[in-house]
């Protein structure tokens, strides 16, 4: 995958005369995923150059280089003690311009490269966000194999739902499933029965499954790549205005998948659900899914971005009150201009 | 817990005249950990304020709102759509400074905040890395009781270690019975055998445990507070020489625990152990724990920092080559100006 996006996004560098793109992680709560995104390694402290012309290259400490060259889809190179900026001059060398991710890079970190290394800095989150959200046939691959585990876990858990005493043990029983499939969680799975389906993150709780909707929002990382289905079943008997509230969500649901096609606005899909649902629906109707759970494109009000082939996205309309949530989530593709489901599990009403 | 801790922190905003702190969680990648240090709850995207006096708040999404409400230490509010600047303004309203923690805020937010807001930003990165490396009596409870969750699941894998085939095995008993305890993991446990103990950072493989020495770095996190304890152990005989080499680990480590005292030297102990173990020794000495798995204070070379009473963190010396590695980790207290270790698992060296 990394020689294709890499040669395209050095593609992008030249033409905004950019002669090196820098990527910084500094902890373990401040990750670029796009760091990810190209090498394929998730390191604490480590710092990415992508030259306009030339080989990237993956700065780490001494003590990591073994582990992380390893993995990584470029070269590695250990940081001298001490010398990490000498390091760094020396690739910058001749380069005027450098490319930073603005929405990553901090403050102190901005401050810290413009003191030494001496040159003009330029903003390509932009750049970034676009590279990634159009993605190339192995990601796809890999978001598709992504998905069908987590369908298949999700199927498992349903078959087996009656069993479960509390929303814990379900979410218990779908990160255990995920490690046996060699992934981890997208994200802490949603569980939320009852009244807590009215909060749509909520988190699941050690009481007992109580009656009514029950909101079951999951996901895996395959390979670095996340998935994110949310099905919504019944606890109980459903009244016959329950089973049309729900008729209705899934029926906005598959009508914004349809919509969801290349050039179309993307701001217009989320404008159809909203006009239909109202109030009821508080978030956003989707969003990118890929090396991030959140990423572009966001399917949100405002803005004149269209819909491009090999865009990974949600479609998740729903509608809560105080006593009840219904959501409804799938993963979409966009293919030759129109819309493909990748997470094929049913979404009739399932009554458990 | 967190009454304590904004008072402290709210004295320290009025000694340097900033009328507000603003903290900001963006995406899952960017989270400052001083927002989960002060609320004790996760939000993906959220703004804390800390005024210099009067009551924090935390805006949120209006669909958080009833979830994280339920967790928070501080008073929640949610987030009128399109109007998180005006809310923010009259937060600020008569405020001239602003503090902002410039080691996570990008530039992006910063520049957003600076156009929104219109008020003089001060980096307040020093005051909250302070704040949060001396622990109060609540906390050290805490991390007290992250240890002792860590250790006995350590030693429950030492019981049945014959019984693995494989590092990763080892690494799936760990996070299960991390999760059995209510706990999540602090870190990806390193299980690293034979010539796998040379790289410190090592992630477990699937194939066979080899001979030789196995580190062993795990930890949990209890209430949102890190443990993070290492064993070496051996599989197969050791030569009379490989049980020196651990000797000589287990020596620095204990000394070095001891030299770690209320008003001593940090860079001294580093100093120390480098000493003793040369170029084998690659890394830090120690971290701080906390909410975050590495904090302040760091056991590096350099700088005029003292150990205060308080101070969490951890120990551990470790000597790697090529072919073998060896790790000995414990965490330590400050108390009464003198280092009471919190892992007290036999560090006698285990042959399996």
């Amino acid at each position: 995958i990394c020689f294709f996006m890499i040669k395209q996004f050095q593609e992008q560098l030249r033409r905004k005369k950019i002669g090196m793109a820098l990527f910084l992680n500094s902890s373990l709560h401040k990750q670029d995923p796009n760091i990810f995104y190209f090498t394929g390694v998730e390191v604490e402290f480590c710092i990415l150059g992508i030259p306009s012309k030339g080989r990237p290259f993956l700065l780490v400490a001494g003590f990591e280089y073994e582990r992380v060259r390893k993995d990584s889809r470029v070269r590695v190179v250990a940081i001298k003690k001490g010398k990490l900026f000498d390091q760094l001059r020396s690739y910058c060398k001749g380069i005027r311009k450098v490319g930073v991710n603005h929405t990553m890079i901090s403050l102190s970190e901005h401050k810290m490269f413009r003191k030494e290394l001496r040159k003009k800095f330029i903003d390509i989150s932009r750049e970034c966000m676009d590279a990634r959200s159009v993605k190339t046939k192995e990601e796809i691959k890999i978001i598709e194999k992504s998905c069908s585990i987590a369908q298949k876990i999700l199927k498992k858990m349903l078959k087996g739902f009656k069993k479960f005493k509390s929303e814990l043990e379900v979410a218990e029983f779908l990160e255990a499933e995920t490690r046996k499939n060699g992934c981890s969680l997208a994200f802490p799975p949603i569980v939320a029965s009852g009244k807590h389906a009215g909060m749509p993150h909520y988190m699941p709780g050690k009481g007992k499954i109580l009656k009514g909707f029950c909101v079951i929002d999951f996901g895996v990382k395959y390979r670095g790549y996340c998935s994110d289905i949310t099905r919504t079943v019944y606890v109980g008997k459903p009244s016959q205005a329950e089973k049309e509230i729900y008729e209705e969500v899934l029926d906005v649901q598959k009508k914004s998948v349809k919509m969801c096609m290349g050039g179309g606005s993307i701001s217009g899909v989320f404008d159809y659900a909203l006009n239909v649902l109202g109030k009821r629906f508080p978030h956003g109707l989707g969003h990118g899914i890929g090396v991030e759970i959140h990423e572009w494109p966001n399917l949100k009000p405002g803005g004149k971005e269209k819909f491009l082939d090999g865009m990974v996205f949600t479609v998740e309309p729903g509608v809560y009150t105080k006593k009840y949530g219904i959501r409804i989530e799938d993963d979409v593709l966009i293919e030759k201009g129109k819309s493909v489901i990748l997470t094929k599990l049913s979404k009739e009403l399932i009554i458990v």
